[in-house]
């Protein structure tokens, strides 16, 4: 049985709760808050909400601390921090610091004696590994990455910030022609719009400027000024009816050629769809918090990736079993 | 400089050949064969054609040893013979005696102090390691694996085997209703007929009875009897001109779900569209060749399989360049 620790209970924090009531040999020991334990209601029986102050004294509790703070503040510190007591996994996804990040965290969890994987979940993640795999198979190709449709929060919290807008939901399309395209292995070279458009459901104060608000929303540099985006205004009620879930998905396609004089065309495609982003990536969590056992019942130590795992370390099911089943 | 030797020289012999060439840190020292070394001309200047009665004088200029072999006969015999001298890697696609060649294998290996890689491919393999990943991280879901559309050679060579059949091509085709309902996350429960159909085109003898040939080949039990076969007759002249190629591909689709009370869907997919069969299939080969000899150089010996290797050993960046450029 792995005792499993969790630091933050929201959406990724509660998925990882439900991950952990699918797999027999996992238990959830720990609920760690900085808010008032008194005020956090978790569902799993047994397990006990304590704050973050004094998770110090529950280093013996727990086999894997899954840690899941955002990526922007909390994970730059908290998983180097907590690598020092625990083995750690998180989520980090801010592709441009991995490097960084994996320095600082592997520093402390060889200082501590522990195992930390970071960046774990999808993309980061298994998009990642898929994009590893493919390259190093089909050495001669192109690479490609759509997302979608789904939910991006970061894109309705920028449209939130606007003002007279209430309340907003953004979903991000890969655009179905270059998907086409891509599959039939024809290798386009593709702009920002030629990939991706942006849908928004927006609800806007009672008598906000409408048309300024979608005009702001379309020209906003970096998040919708590359984009063909589509704005379309609903009530409170429509969105929360319509729009309540946080789905996503996308798709790894890498297009390559083989053969003496390349004549022959592959297409290796990965793909995700995903009623629920935060609970897929808490499903992730947990099967590397088995591999993170395995890699420190070997006497590993320091900092990992799911580039350095191999894939039978995430299975309850023995080599033996896996050779006669799964192979 | 990984130096590659080439055990057979068929379709995937060549390929390897090909996927050599393609691989700037892999070079092709020898094309073992069990034909007249004089009669054998392979495409890569400076490489050796070699007896196999010979391969024992080779062992210091072989790094590791591709073995083309065929499942049924050659490779059980061969790979454990090898793995003696040399590192090896095998193809070997017989799902239910994967365990037996395992053992076999790595009796061999450890004796000889080397590494050994079986099993390598698409399916096993590819395939195979998705299956892996798709588990552990949907444990509660379902399972497909749909083939095609492809060339089966097997079945190929069952309707050659016909009275008054002179050539003939046969495509295993996965049934489009089916994968539509499985991507959707239905979880539907499929017969074999309900999975696939066979596409067989035959040329027939001059005066043959295409009647009974076509009765002959639906009613085939295991090959054809479970299946929905369309079996069309064609001349010679079409069957090399439309029919050469070896394609193949298919998908593994998991589907499952998460939450609380298992509400959200998920589905996982991992698809391959291969213009060559037997090329993509030796890319494998390769990217797997760099894995093992990372493995041997970390003092790892006996048998291995495409589970236990972790994604970044088949790539030739290093793990900080993928930490950088592909996680």
């Amino acid at each position: 049985m792995t005792k499993i620790g969790i630091l933050g209970y929201g959406n990724l924090g509660r998925g990882v709760e439900c991950a952990i009531k699918q797999n027999d040999d996992m238990e959830l020991a720990c609920v760690f808050t900085r808010r008032d334990p008194a005020g956090v209601k978790i569902l799993t029986d047994g397990a006990k909400v304590v704050s973050v102050n004094d998770i110090q004294n529950y280093r013996d509790a727990i086999d894997v601390l899954i840690i899941c703070g955002g990526s922007a503040t909390d994970l730059p510190k908290q998983t180097p921090e907590y690598a020092k007591y625990f083995n750690v996994i998180d989520s980090f996804d801010t592709h441009a610091k991995i490097p960084e990040h994996f320095a600082n965290v592997d520093r402390s969890a060889k200082e501590g004696g522990n195992i930390a994987l970071i960046s774990v979940g999808w993309d980061p993640g298994m998009f990642s590994l898929n994009r590893v795999y493919a390259n190093a198979i089909l050495s001669d190709g192109a690479d490609y990455t759509f997302w979608g449709r789904g939910v991006s929060q970061g894109h309705s919290d920028a449209i939130r910030r606007i003002e007279g807008v209430v309340d907003a939901r953004q979903y991000t399309c890969p655009v179905e022609s270059a998907v086409e395209s891509v599959r039939r292995g024809e290798q386009p070279e593709l702009s920002t719009r030629q990939k991706h458009t942006r849908e928004c459901y927006v609800v806007a104060a009672e008598g906000a400027d409408k048309a300024k608000i979608e005009k702001e929303i379309k020209e906003m540099p970096n998040y919708f000024a590359d984009y063909d985006t589509t704005v379309k205004f609903i009530s409170k009620e429509e969105l929360e009816r319509d729009h309540k879930g946080i789905p996503h998905g996308g798709m790894v396609i890498r297009s390559g050629r083989t053969g003496w004089n390349l004549e022959n065309r592959h297409v290796i495609e990965y793909s995700l769809k995903l009623d629920s982003n935060p609970e897929f990536t808490s499903s992730v969590l947990i099967a590397y918090a088995r591999a993170a056992m395995r890699m420190h019942a070997e006497g590993q130590r320091g900092c990992r990736t799911v580039l350095d795992v191999p894939p039978a370390y995430l299975s309850p099911m023995s080599d033996e079993e896996l050779r006669a089943h799964m192979l």
